[in-house]
């Protein structure tokens, strides 16, 4: 039943539109009443994406669950792993309502406007974790727009591989240049109480430089002449 | 003319909501005949949105400008800022449609469709510049995004006074940010013909330690006893 209503509903999305497409059509076209219809589906949206709102649930609960001393970036990246656990979870489903979304504008506007949640999500987890930064309010907005880019990046993959490819690497990856980007940088160590002389000396050299030169640039960054 | 249609666009939207407002209903409020408002806009959210196809043509314009010598993610971030600069020319109209399509859901499904347009613009540049990079594309999305996301929150913290703050100190704490972050980054500047042996040391240490234990550090990244 339920997959008849699926079925229906892509079938007259692609051939109508998102927008001009009555849940009266599609049940006529599934050959089930209307009532049916709402057993399964709360409105017309949840045939395509049945789970963002659990998915959402989901990730807030994660979000929650940290105790505050977990990397936020890190916290952030596992949280929208859960989101590409749910696709994978359905490899036929998600890869057909993908060929779908691409094709139906209406779609693809109301498939924008979850990713726009999930990414409030996200900031706002973030937002709190870094509430004693200057920058905090910025940081979170950037870092949560780049997991979300990267949960992206990892799922557009896996759905143009039918499926087919390894979701798990492909979201480790993604995740992967977005922690390293920014988790346990050097102004997220800076220990408290830290004043402005007390600020971070970040030397880079090539492994080929030999040591001395690497001391000397140690030393214009310190503005100092101390010597070993 | 312009005004009045648009005023009347406005004061439907918030009442009836966009999709139920017809052009019929904006030309009737304002008292003018169906070709007026053709003269001016297009299509219905061109009244909203007048300047969002300029806007990306000239986006698209400037960064097709570079000449492929510069760095690519100031390159992007210069080509975010010309989309505030065209919010800025004209602050009471753009205060006004922010208050608007946070109360209306229609157009803010409109404006994210238009920021995504913005971010595929961004990202399609910026894998052009990492074609080199296996991680390119991963890159050239998630930095997009951080653009993208460091524009808005400028925007939106300059729509939020009013349209009163200084707009350009807004923006350049945003992309600074975002420039620093990915700029003349270790990785970035990694030499033509660079092996797995010539790869980069990098020691961050409190300005407050004593150089012998940066030296040390040193000692054990490069994992040789080299001596000055």
């Amino acid at each position: 039943m339920r997959e008849a209503l699926v079925a229906a509903a892509f079938e007259l999305f692609l051939e109508r539109g998102f927008e001009q497409t009555t849940i009266d059509d599609i049940v006529s076209l599934a050959g089930v009443g209307r009532r049916s219809f709402f057993r399964y589906f709360p409105a017309k949206e949840d045939v395509v994406f049945p789970d963002h709102e659990r998915g959402l649930a989901e990730m807030t609960e994660f979000l929650d669950s940290g105790t505050g001393e977990e990397d936020p970036v890190k916290h952030a990246s596992d949280a929208a792993r859960l989101v590409l656990r749910m696709y994978a979870e359905q490899p036929s489903f998600s890869v057909q309502r993908y060929r779908l979304t691409r094709k139906v504008p209406g779609l693809r506007a109301y498939e924008l406007s979850v990713v726009w949640r999930y990414e409030h999500t996200l900031a706002a987890y973030l937002r709190g974790r870094f509430a004693d930064r200057p920058d905090g309010p910025l940081r979170a907005d950037v870092i949560a727009a780049a997991v979300v880019a990267a949960h992206n990046h990892a799922l557009r993959t896996w759905l143009r591989s039918g499926g087919e490819s390894d979701w798990v690497a492909e979201v480790d990856a993604a995740m992967a240049f977005v922690t390293s980007t920014w988790s346990d940088r050097p102004t997220d160590t800076t220990p408290e109480g830290a004043d402005a002389t007390d600020d971070v000396v970040v030397l880079v050299a090539s492994r080929r430089a030999p040591l001395w030169r690497m001391v000397q640039g140690i030393e214009t960054a310190i503005g100092d002449t101390r010597r070993i």
